[in-house]
């Protein structure tokens, strides 16, 4: 194939490649944008220095993120679940969200009412408004959930604020996500705030995609690598290490902490959710061809 | 068939039915939100009295919304320009909007970047910021825009305002809008912000599904009925009255105004489009079976 060819192909370009190619020449005002593309949600300025608006658009789509057999209040549920987790990892507080759903023809309404409801659960049970919406016709079910939050008083975590030396964290356990919980999981909306307001992470995700994918975008979003201890790695009943690393759909939080900060995190984590350091921050090597994560390192030292 | 089955017909419900089956259970915070489901977008309380935030989410697919044909460039402006025309049916400014895209497999990245460039020229005439997004796979291309305004200052215009006695006025010219312009139509931007500003409209929509089939929908919202006066509607050009009526894609701005105001309307209407008196708001009348526009009425006195 000659060079044009590949470009054109999805497959070649990979989502971050298309990413790069559909937003790279996306500018934003400063005045208006804190943070677009490239973090978990967007981020607006709000009202005065310590108000920020949390943005963030997600779909699910049958086949893909559920199966036809999926009970539909999951569906439902799972949809708005991961657009809070986005606002979890930026430690918001989610406002309000509107919902588009795509429908085939044939769709049956008690099946829609059902997935409805699992949204309505959700969104009461997390406070968020449900404010609007849009159906239209499509081959296959989809959802998309747009939702909106805000951080008052104190400022978002970012993907870009890991520096070196600060202790990698995670929550809860990682792998064998797709019998455990792929449509049950608990966004980690209480955690995620409760690290933005104490001001104890230097940076903040949520793992969707596996440790192993999500690790990297955070060093690259900080600029720094990434020695990892895998021992250290909590994995869930089940999991290997490798499920651990790969699997995805975990929705926990990954965070970074100053050293200086380490203590006060363990002391005061008010949380039964467990907090497991798995690695440190380091200055990237330039000019060698490690990756940004070294999984090979497995004697770190807690410190 | 029985009733049960019936009901359970996407068919049988239809649009309205559906979102009443789906959306009929919403409760919303009336501390955060002013305007739920209902209006052409969500109207969330913003900083002070007179901040307001408003929240659209909408989506087009393809063979639904635009054929495999369409230009690229012009599938992207449309996906923005349609959420765009229901900030302008409140009256809002936009500030950022977020993009779901759904690809199949074996989509093309040229068609795709085009279809973003069409997004970004739109975005950047009316200063949207673009923030962010998420890709999918997906079975058919489908693009859904989540769209973020405010009105800062004013008061959003909604459909529930007009009173009776109030003169129905519609910009633009209706009809003919598969051969006209359903991909390239100007989002009524400025002319929505100037109404609600000057506050001279005490009611407002944009025109997406026909004046046939969204008259009925202000109507409904400000609990009044409609007579048209059917030869003073605007129609483009080649375009029947049902043509007018019913072929939907406007994308005109329709309001009331107070009879009071309308002098000062036509004194200070700033724009080269035209404006034109098509009807007038009658209380509705209990207990009869007409419905809420009374098509047949064509000696309507424009006062």
């Amino acid at each position: 194939m000659t060079r044009a060819q590949t470009s054109n192909s999805l497959a070649a370009l990979g989502e971050k490649g298309l990413l790069k190619v559909l937003t790279g020449a996306w500018k934003t005002n400063p005045a208006q944008v804190l943070t677009g593309v490239g973090d978990d949600c967007a981020v607006l300025r709000g009202e005065g220095k310590s108000h920020f608006l949390i943005f963030k658009t997600d779909a699910v789509v049958e086949g893909i993120h559920f199966t036809a057999k999926a009970a539909p209040e999951l569906i439902g549920r799972k949809a708005l679940a991961r657009a809070l987790s986005d606002l979890a990892a930026m430690g918001a507080s989610p406002l309000a969200a509107v919902i588009t759903i795509g429908l085939p023809a044939n769709e049956s309404v008690k099946r829609l009412r059902a997935i409805y409801r699992g949204i309505e659960k959700l969104a009461k049970q997390f406070r968020v408004n449900l404010v609007g919406g849009e159906t239209t016709r499509a081959a296959q079910l989809f959802l998309n959930v747009a939702l909106l939050g805000e951080c008052r008083g104190y400022h978002p975590r970012l993907r870009s604020g890991a520096r070196p030396g600060d202790l990698l964290f995670v929550t809860g356990r990682l792998g064998n996500t797709q019998k455990r919980h792929h449509l049950v999981f608990e966004p980690r909306m209480a955690e995620g705030q409760w690290l933005a307001k104490q001001g104890l992470a230097s940076s903040l995700m949520d793992l969707s995609d596996g440790l192993g994918a999500d690790l990297p975008r955070l060093a690259e979003a900080s600029r720094v690598q990434f020695e990892l201890n895998e021992k250290a790695i909590p994995r869930a009943r089940g999991a290997s290490l490798a499920a651990a690393l790969n699997d995805g759909e975990d929705y926990e939080l990954l965070f970074t902490v100053p050293v200086s900060h380490v203590k006060t995190l363990k002391k005061k984590w008010p949380f039964a959710l467990p907090l497991h350091c798995i690695g440190v921050a380091r200055l990237p090597q330039k000019g060698n061809s490690r990756p940004p994560i070294s999984h090979g390192f497995d004697h770190f030292q807690q410190r």
